[in-house]
């Protein structure tokens, strides 16, 4: 499996400035994870946004698809905010030829106990087995793209529609 | 998605005793990682031994496998010592109706970084893509039982076969 | 040693939450670090203020000031907020009888990699070894209230005065 | 402070390989503790052994004797095994001029949550506090060379003599 992986930012790439009292985005994590994790999954990583994803845009989103759309790669990943992961998912819909798989965390991944390690072996694995289309891959579960909903107040991803 | 864990021991469960100078194997981590990743998964635990692998015998892996045959559960997660998780996957072939997929760890899931985290993510992950069938998850990717091996010296599963 | 603990809040204790896409000072963590590290210290632990050091009032300092008073123990140890730490330690001087060792954290204990463990290490260690006084522990130095200051640009305390 | 760091080995710097199943003492992490916590202590650091302390030799107890007697710094750190540790420090009396701390970890310095940072940062604060002579730092506490035992079955250090 050749894998291409597109970041857009989010609680998984967040990082602390102590002279800021601040948390921001910041590099992307997704190539580190899979290096701590001595995975031996051939990869490119292209990072698109650097943003909590309540504030991507539909540009952001046609940029995402029309790079995507001209990747040669069957198997992508996308690290992507939690807010808004399931309309950015919805909107990749219909790419022929694709298996897409979102994932992010509700922690940052350098936060002890993060489980953005966990969620991008998750999405890596369920990549493998998947056939087309555009997935979420959030707290041990895969949801297809328009079946699923952040519930905020409890904190986890959910089934809907 | 209801899943099945069996825990057969291996480096993913080891600890280390300062007073004896040594490791063991512990008690087993799959759950707690479940847990540590806020996975929304429903699933058992139970632990069938606590061994490094190059320790199990037949007779563990004819329980391992009757066990697994009584389970109504579909979805089957094995984790395991890395010497002999190709062999315990062979001897697992042929029940059906089971999408069975073995993981463990090259690092033990008490050190930082290791794989462990990664490594259970993949293969709860990609059991929900799978067709039935026994599979290995190591190093981020998904192998079928029969077609890898581990290679020791470089510490890490490549296909074969 | 008997040790008396006072928290005030600061990065040490920050948290992050998803749902809110932001951090707030959260519960105190020097007892948690002291547990962690198998000590053996005989401490209480008092919450005075849960606050980033900015926002601490001379109203805060004077109620620390009383408690650390009223305060039987020799030895105290206060966890603060990096900004004002130096202006806290200056307002307990001249409180006979006392080792009185502030220490905080550059980046949340939660993180991976804080320098929270090392940082309360050091000041539970110098508290042991120092005379009557106020003293900063930061940056594995030990400094006298009223000759040290934050340097922001560069991230660290140092001597000054 | 000019800290000398003199390492012996022990369980502070163990490390885990999985294709021999077991742990064995590896590179001094001293240093990298001190990084990690962003420590702007100078210090030098010399690998003396690398041994699991029950077999460390009088020889090699002469050898770091000499090393720290030839030694100009005032402030000399020693991290070591601990089963052995109390005798080392007695090995080591008398030398003028000198603070020595010892210190070490009852869980590896590379595992979750070790006591390795804290136990150093420990080690470091003391070291600025005390007077002259040779001491441990263990569990939080400082104890004087002489006036120590590891409790094997309890798994930490106490008072004797």
């Amino acid at each position: 499996m050749k894998l291409s992986i597109y970041t857009m930012g989010g609680t998984i790439d967040k990082i602390y400035f102590d002279d800021l009292s601040t948390y921001e985005v910041g590099e992307p994590q997704a190539g580190e994870i899979l290096k701590e994790a001595k995975a031996a999954v051939e990869f490119t990583l292209r990072e698109v946004t650097r943003k909590d994803s309540l504030h991507l845009t539909a540009e952001d989103r046609a940029l995402l698809r029309s790079l995507i759309e001209a990747d040669p790669a069957r198997h992508v990943l996308v690290t992507h905010g939690t807010d808004t992961m399931a309309e950015t998912a919805e909107a990749l819909r219909g790419i022929p030829g694709k298996v897409i798989v979102f994932t992010g965390a509700l922690s940052p991944a350098r936060f002890k106990g993060s489980d953005a390690p966990f969620n991008v072996g998750c999405a890596v694995g369920a990549a493998q087995g998947l056939t087309e289309g555009v997935y979420l891959c959030m707290n041990g579960l895969v949801f297809q793209a328009g079946k699923v909903r952040k519930n905020r107040e409890a904190g986890r991803f959910e089934a809907q529609g």
